[in-house]
Formats: structure tokens, C-alpha cells, sequence
């Protein structure tokens, strides 16, 4: 401060004046400018971003608490009857996608409707004192500091729709929760203080709920409600699909009801929160922690706070590191970190355990095809499990093919990320990515470069990860990771020889047939002539045509075919089991 | 809490300890864990990343103080000779872009390379205390909170660049700075706390610096440096072409030093801050500033507080709102504030002006692309301003064609936002989809179904706006609104328009010129047979056909090209005229 007094006397430095000018930036209102990274960038896209969030949470939640889920969406129309919608202004424009299609959705729908939604769970509940921060507060939850798979992953989410609500319609986010029967429900109205991204209580009690646990949300937002391609529908019977589990009762704006029943009472096996990989600690992480342990040598540090590494392995990174293995972590220097990070990198340290991710098995995944499509073939493959940047992560890929599925249209591709669906952003996921440079010509389909293959088919691919690498906070589409690149594709080409089989197979039959049919087509007048020819019965001769058709090696080419379908379906299995072997 | 004692006599409820995980986020342990959305993702763009946010604020810096723009950039190669790179670990492996190219260079180059880079700046300097916020604290700066054009605008980059280096490195921030020449300059080394997003000071202290002011940032980072597509140099190429009142002297790792000489000592007229625009502000913001402003009466508040209302068009607004015009701000309600949201946009107001706009101006982006390209026809044009979600924004374009370029490859697209070249992501920029979608056949070029045009030429967007609403914090590429793909358009199909002049007359030029060369080769035979014929003497006939030529209508053809070239100058003159009267 000396010196600003000092340069009153004379002309000011600039600097002084723009100082004045510097002040932090809350997060929320970072976010608020920039709301389509949240995924709130078109109406359309508010109204199923804002579901997917609270929905999400619901599922972790439940199956955190071991609590089979059973889930109340509702979305009732606000808007105003009286008034017509009034048309677009400037400051009403959102974001469109850049697929055309969405382009013309987005402008036939930017009219300002208003929505009610309703989630209702069956969760554990939420304290008092955890609600402010969890539905008002950007950058607060507790996914983020672990290494788990979960569905939320940032403590965004479910604030961000709050956010969005408050600035569309000026009102407050709701929240109802009891955590057990012999609690009482407490009931709240919460917003964001955009400056300070802090929750503001708007109001609170304590009231009567019938329910014996659970939370319930409303919030009431600008948005628009379509059916089709990107819709709240759409996401909840995939959602439903790859999780079996769950029990989803969704009340539409028209009222009909839809509800998706659970298929099993089965929890998905419940992932374990593990310690991070050394691989996958970057010096700066590795200061920090070293800073920060409790572990007093460097052996106990290794051990304690990393996973996959045992007594062996620490002196063997200490002495890759020409580091003592009884060395106090405390008394490392940013030298010596660094040595003992070369050291890790010169180490053989086995991947990660997968015991923290519970991908959704390719079984189920299958099963889900052949409940959304009707087609002829199905087939299904879970990856053992891979990793990036030290994080553990598993492909599943399956594929539908033929029925009722257009010829020559580019196959359907459905994402999904640690069992959520993913409906935007296909282009620039690395999920598309890999399919389009995935050579399918090998597996007798037709494809343009860049392009996904073409045919009556439909890929799913599934990603499973204590940390999602998605390319924006609105988790549509994954980065593109090289590891992730590969094993999707190694993933797609597994399904891509199994469909190959059955298309190659499929084809040969029907020539087979077709050459019988002609054949016996001629019988009769092959025997006629024969007979005269020979003066040999007529019906004897048919009877041995006929006989040789039998005979023919179509009916070998059958059974074929049969083994070979067998074999393929054995040979799912097996992976099937070495990968839960390997879970 | 009187629960929780509760609770404690019989079994816990699940929340309770689920309540104990959850806590606060740092926003720069976010960023360091999804360091992909802030353009570190590989290590050849984490290079370019670190010194474009340097210079960038550099830029900035020098203009708001109105001093002429000098910026050392110097690169240092750390990586230590003695050991040979290590082989990528998972640990170390960084996304790649989705361009196969990109992926090809990151697998090339995933080596642990060090650097330091050095940025130098003769800007106005930072005070003390405010050093450590600017360079060690995510979102927090100068630009977020106000409408007016700069580089800059979230308050990240450049401490995020501190952050990448601190986590590769280990190493500090190191910053000089000097705001007049009768300060001594203040030295420090800078760390950033991930767990609070606050700076620590690791050393500070006084010293002599031969400067008056300026600036000097210094900090160490895993980096890959190249030369090429995306590369350092192409980004100062660019930077100096779009400003040419910068001198930028450069030094790359192999010490061939490179120097930007400015090209005009004229700095870019200062665009002034705005007030936000009626039309851009939605209820919930709307309700903010009614409960935080001073003004006693709505009708001053409509006044004051917004771009483009004077007495009369507040007047009007509170008429379509039904509300009176001395009516208390403070005392308006949520719904009150809802009524006046929808008198606002029932109100007709002119859209804020440009003057918080700098565009770079066609002549300039013209005289850009003739530094940069060998073609033989150019044109720029500046589209009026427009405006996006109440923010103002300026397109400018400019085609170069022909000369060296190559005839059957794809345009080439420079992108710039707010003079600062974009290199990467082009496929998922709003710019990119405007182009490919404007039907470059109508000019008389090739296209094929969503792609660039095919031919000779470079395509030059610019995009000027108080808040260019990038797609992610990296700011590589621009979001698809609506009327910024539209102006794009509009844009390139007037230098389209102007192109086809060219491309079209030089076509017919060649045609006529051919006839004529044809036609000369046969006059001497023509006159000879006709002298036989006629018996007129040779030499007469050849000086009449001669004169024929001349007269024919390729010289006429030719003048009129010439008037045409003129025409189309004189068009492009009076469009910048009537753009700058309107800036």
C-alpha cells in the first residue's frame, strides 16, 4: 500500500486503475454466461438436461444406499394458456446443435413455454444441512474426490438446473427429504446466490411425508417438451434398458403414463471406491500428496496411498528412483519428487483393479437390444477391463442386426456412460469416433469413409469409468482418449466378426435354397424325360431326384451353419465369464 | 444437528453417513481433472495454450492502457539430454483432436518434453497485490464483468496455464512487473493451491528492472513444440496479421529468432464499455439488478441500467408491462418482475451499438491475406453488427484466390475471435458450419455435401463480440447461434458474390483470347487464299483482317473487365464506408 499513497503525488500508473477493475469471478456466474457447456444451450435440451441430472443422482443414490430404485418423473406444462407464446426475441435465443435436424427443432421450438418437473425417489434422503449445498451450490458434491463409478461425477449437475430454473422462471428449487421413518420430512425452497455461488434458504419446515425415505425435487424452468430422437422419453427407456433394476413410474405433459417395471431385484454389483494408480499421478499430484500424508517413509506412503502397489513394488519404485525406501515423504523436495516419479514411470506396476467399476455386462446388453429392436441377430461383448491416464475403464459394445431396420440407411448408434445414456453431441464423441474408423467392409457391410457403416443394423456401445473423460460439463460426448479409441474399436470388432458369421452364413443359405428350389423345380420334367429315356418308372425316378436333393449337402451347409451359430454363442459366453473373472 | 444426537440411539440412517462424503469442489481441482476443457489436453497444445494466454493478456494489457503493443516470446527446450525421453505411461498419455492428423503428431510426440516459456510485455504492469490473483487463481480477473471487447474474457487461461505447469513440473510461476518508472520492480513465484483455488507466494522481492512498466511471466511445462499446422509460430503469424500495431519478437527452442516489425503505430480504436441490452436479459438476471440497483423509479432504472432505452422507450416498456413508470424497484415481485420481462420483449428497441466493438476492419483482414497467401484476386467485407442473446457481434470475411495455391484440394478456413487466430477445433466451430453449408456453386466453385469448397483459395472469418460464446473454456471453436451462423453466411456469400465476378470474367477472358490466337494463326493462309482468289494484294488484306481483329469484340470484352474490377472495388470502398459510419 506504500506505494499507491506514494504515486498519488504524482500522475497515476495506469496499473492502479485497473486494478481496480480485477475481482474474482464466482463460479456461477461463470457458468450462468457460459450455460450451454452445462448442457443447457437449447430449450429442448434444458428441459432433458435438468431430468438426466436428478434422475442420475436418484440411481446413486439408491444404489449407494443398496436401495432398489424406484423412481417418479413428472412433467406437467406451465404454460401460460391466456397469453400466446410470444415469439422469439434476441435475448430469447439458445444454442442449436449443429446437426441440422436440431437446428430446425430448435427454431420451430423457441417459443417460451414453461415446465414443472417432478423426481421423486425412493433414496436415502438427504440431512438437513446438506441440502443447501447439494441443489444450490455449483462445485459441491461427494463423487468428485473419489475413485468410483457413478453416473454424477462433478457436483454440477442438479445445481446447474436450479440455476437454469431460477434464471428462466425467477423461482426457487424445491426439495422434500426424510431420511429414515423416524425423521420428519424436511421441506425447502433454495436459491443460487449467482455472486457468491452460495444456496440462499427462500423457505423451510419440517411436514409429514408418507414416504418411509426419499427425496423429491421440483423446479419449474423455461424448456420445451418434444417425443422423437433427443427426447425425456427416449432417455428414460434407455435408461430403463441398461438398468434393470429400476423402476421408473414418467408422467409426460399429456398425462399418459408410462411405467418401465424393473426386470430384476438384482443390484448391479456394487462398485468399490479404490486409491489412485501411480501411473496415473502427474508430478504436481504427487507433491501434493506427499506434502500431505501421514505415511512416515517414503515404502508406507506407496503402499498406503496408491492401489497396486505392496511392500515389493515400493522398494523396487524407490530404487528405480535411487531414492531409501525409509525416506520421510515430508522431507521430499520438488528434486526428489521428481526422481521419485521417474522412478514410477521405470516401474511394471499391474493395472488398476477393476472392482471399481460395474460395467453393465454383456448379457444385459444384449438383452436391452432385443427389448429396443426387433431384428434377426443379436450379439454382445464386455472388454477386459483398460486404462487412461491411470484410470480404469471397461468398452462394451453389441450389435442388432436386420428385422424391421432399414437397408441402406447408416446404422443407429446408442452411447452410454457409466449406464446413462448419451443423446447429444454424437459427432463429437470418441465412441463415433472409433465406429466410423472401425473397418466394417471387413465384416461384409457397406461403409463411406468417415462415415458408419451401412445396414439394417444397430450398434450399442457402453464406457465405464471412475472418471468419465467427457468433452464438456454437459457430459454428451467422451474425449478422445487413444486408449479409449482402441478399446471401443477392439470392442466393435469382436461384435463385427460375429455378425460377419452370421451374415456370410445368412448369405449362403439362401443361395443354397435357391439353387434347390430350382432344382426340384425341374424334377418332374428331368424324371419325365428320363423315364423315356430309360423306360425306368417314372415314380422311381422322382423318388431318387428327390432323394439326391436330400441327400444334397444344403442340409449339411444347415447344420453348418447351426454349429457355427453355436460356436459363436459359446464363444460369448466364455469371454463373458473370463470378464466377470476379471471384475 | 438435534437429529443427528437422535439418530444415534437407534440404527443410523444411510444419509447420515453418506452426508459425511460430501463436500466442496474447488473449481481448480476441476479444471485440473478435466484439464482437457481448458486446451491442455496433449502437450503440443499445451505449449500453444501457455503462450497464447500469455500473450493474449499482453495484448489486452498494452490496448486498455493505450501503449503501442512490444511482446518478447521466448521458448526454452528443458528436457533433460542426459536421459533419453521416457516411453509414454499410461500416466503421461494426453487426448488427441479428432483430426486423424492431430492424432498422428500426439502419438509422434507423447515423449515427455520440457520447456520454458518467457513472455515479456511494455504493458502498464500489475500492483503487488494483485499479482498473485491474476497469475495463481482461477476465475478471477478484469474482462468477465463487463460488455466491451478483449481477448480475454473468463479470468482462467492464464493461471490455468500456471496450474498445467505446476502439475508437469512442479515448478512455480515466476512473474516481474513494473507499473512506472519511479516503482521498483516487484518479483514473485507463484503457486496455486488446488484445494482452494488460492495463490501462494513461494518468494517475492524487489528488484531493478531496466523497463518504465511492463510485465514478465516465466513458467516451466511437459510441452511438445512443433513447427506446422497448429503450431506456436502459425498462432504469432496470425496474431501479427490481425494486429498489425504489435511487434512481436520470437524465439523458438532452436534460438532462430523471428521479429513481427508492427506495421502501423495506430492502436485499434478503443471499444467502449456497454450496459447490457434489454433483450439479452433474462427474468432471473432481470430480478438481480432490480434488487440491487440504486435508481428510485423503474422508469430510471429501465434508463440507466440498459444499453438503448432512453425516457420514451421505458415509458413504453412499463406500458407493455402494465406497470407504472415511478414505480419502486424494490418493490417489484417476482411476478412484477415477470410482467416487466414481458413488456420488455413486446418492446421494439434498436440493437446496442458497436462502439464496444474493434472489428479488425476489410481492409485490413485484405491486406492480412496478402501477407499471408500468393493469389491473384483478394476481397474482405465487414457485415453490419448484429446481435446474439443481447450481445453484439461484428463478422468479417475475406477470400484469397488463385496464385499458388492448390487447384483440387479443400479451401483452406483462418478462424479469428476478437483478433486472436483459433487453430484448433475447427470442425465443431459455428464458423466451419457456416461455411460449409453456404452453396459455394452458386460462385462457381465445387462443393461437395458438407464440406469446404474445392479450389485455389482461403477462406478468412473473424468474429468481434463483447463475449464470443466459445464451445469450451479452451476457446477454440464458436457455438452454433443462430445469428452468428447466419451472419457467417452472409459474409461469405457477398465475397462469394465478388469472387464469381472474378472467377466467371477470367473464365470468359481465356475463351476469347484463345478464339483470337486461333483465328491470328490462320490470317496469313486466309490472306493468302483470298489474294488468290480476289487478286487484291496480300499485304492489304493481311492489315484489313489485322485491323478486324483489333476491332473484334476482346478488346471491348477486355475493357469491360477492367470496368468490372472497378466496380467491384468501388463496391467493397463504399460497404467498409457505410460499416464504419455504423461502428
Amino acid at each position: 500500500m506504500k506505494k499507491l499513497s506514494e504515486s498519488k503525488k504524482d500522475k497515476q500508473p495506469i496499473a492502479l486503475e485497473l486494478a481496480k477493475k480485477q475481482r474474482e469471478i464466482s463460479v456461477a456466474e461463470f457458468f450462468e454466461k457460459n450455460r450451454h457447456l452445462l448442457g443447457f444451450d437449447n430449450k429442448r435440451k434444458a428441459l432433458l438436461t435438468t431430468i438426466k441430472e436428478a434422475v442420475d443422482n436418484s440411481l446413486d443414490a439408491c444404489e449407494e444406499a443398496r436401495i432398489l430404485p424406484e423412481i417418479n418423473v413428472t412433467i406437467i406444462d406451465m404454460t401460460p394458456r391466456q397469453e400466446k407464446p410470444v415469439e422469439v426475441s434476441q435475448g430469447q435465443t439458445k444454442l442449436v446443435e449443429s446437426e441440422d435436424k436440431e437446428e430446425r427443432e430448435e427454431k420451430e421450438t423457441s417459443k417460451s413455454e414453461r415446465y414443472r418437473i417432478i423426481i421423486e425417489d425412493n433414496g436415502p434422503g438427504i440431512v438437513k444441512n446438506q441440502i443447501p449445498n447439494i441443489f444450490a451450490r455449483l462445485l459441491y458434491g461427494s463423487k468428485f474426490h473419489r475413485l468410483k463409478m457413478s453416473r454424477g461425477q462433478q457436483g454440477i449437475g442438479i445445481s446447474a438446473a436450479a440455476l437454469y430454473g431460477q434464471l428462466t422462471t425467477g423461482k426457487p428449487i424445491r426439495i422434500i427429504s426424510k431420511i429414515s421413518p423416524k425423521h420428519p420430512a424436511q421441506y425447502m425452497e433454495l436459491k443460487i446466490n449467482t455472486s457468491t455461488n452460495r444456496p440462499e434458504i427462500v423457505a423451510e419446515k419440517e411436514l409429514e411425508w408418507k414416504k418411509e425415505h426419499g427425496t423429491k425435487v421440483e423446479l419449474e424452468l423455461e424448456g420445451t417438451y418434444q417425443k422423437g430422437g433427443q427426447s425425456v422419453d427416449r432417455y428414460l427407456i434407455h435408461t430403463a434398458i441398461v438398468n434393470p433394476h429400476v423402476t421408473i413410474i414418467y408422467t409426460p405433459p399429456d398425462g399418459k403414463q408410462m411405467i418401465f417395471a424393473r426386470a430384476t431385484n438384482e443390484l448391479p454389483k456394487e462398485p468399490k471406491e479404490i486409491m489412485p494408480h501411480p501411473h496415473g499421478v502427474e508430478l504436481g499430484r504427487l507433491i501434493k500428496m506427499l506434502e500431505s500424508t501421514e505415511s512416515r517413509t517414503l515404502q508406507s506412503f506407496l503402499t498406503n496411498e496408491f492401489s497396486r502397489v505392496g511392500p515389493d513394488t515400493a522398494k523396487e519404485i524407490c530404487a528405480n528412483a535411487a531414492l531409501m525406501p525409509d525416506f520421510s515423504p515430508r522431507k521430499m523436495t520438488r528434486e526428489l519428487a521428481e526422481k521419485l516419479e521417474q522412478g514410477i514411470k521405470k516401474t511394471k506396476i499391474i493395472n488398476p483393479s477393476a472392482d471399481c467399476l460395474s460395467p453393465i455386462g454383456a448379457e444385459l446388453l444384449e438383452k436391452g437390444l432385443r427389448k429396443e429392436i426387433n431384428a434377426e441377430f443379436y450379439c454382445a461383448t464386455t472388454r477386459p477391463p483398460s486404462v487412461y491416464r491411470g484410470n480404469p475403464f471397461i468398452i462394451e459394445a453389441g450389435i442388432a442386426y436386420g428385422g424391421d431396420q432399414p437397408l441402406d440407411e447408416q446404422a443407429r448408434l446408442l452411447r452410454f456412460a457409466n449406464r446413462v445414456p448419451l443423446l447429444y453431441q454424437q459427432g463429437s464423441c470418441a465412441i463415433s469416433k472409433a465406429c466410423v474408423t472401425t473397418a466394417w467392409r471387413n465384416y461384409g457391410l457397406q461403409q463411406s469413409k468417415g462415415a458408419l457403416p451401412i445396414g439394417p443394423f444397430t450398434i450399442i456401445v457402453s464406457i465405464s469409468s471412475v472418471w468419465v473423460p467427457f468433452t464438456s460439463e454437459s457430459k454428451e460426448a467422451i474425449a478422445h482418449y487413444p486408449e479409449i479409441l482402441k478399446e471401443v474399436k477392439l470392442a466393435l470388432q469382436e461384435v463385427g466378426r460375429k455378425l460377419q458369421i452370421h451374415v456370410h452364413k445368412k448369405h449362403q443359405v439362401k443361395n443354397m435354397l435357391e439353387r434347390a428350389n430350382l432344382f426340384e423345380r425341374y424334377v418332374p420334367e428331368v424324371a419325365d424325360s428320363l423315364a423315356r429315356l430309360t423306360g425306368e418308372s417314372k415314380e422311381i425316378i422322382l423318388k431318387k431326384l428327390n432323394e439326391m436333393i436330400k441327400k444334397s449337402d444344403i442340409m449339411k451347409e444347415m447344420e453348418k451353419i447351426e454349429t457355427l451359430k453355436g460356436e459363436v454363442e459359446e464363444e460369448t459366453k466364455l469371454e463373458r465369464k473370463s470378464n466377470e473373472e476379471e471384475d
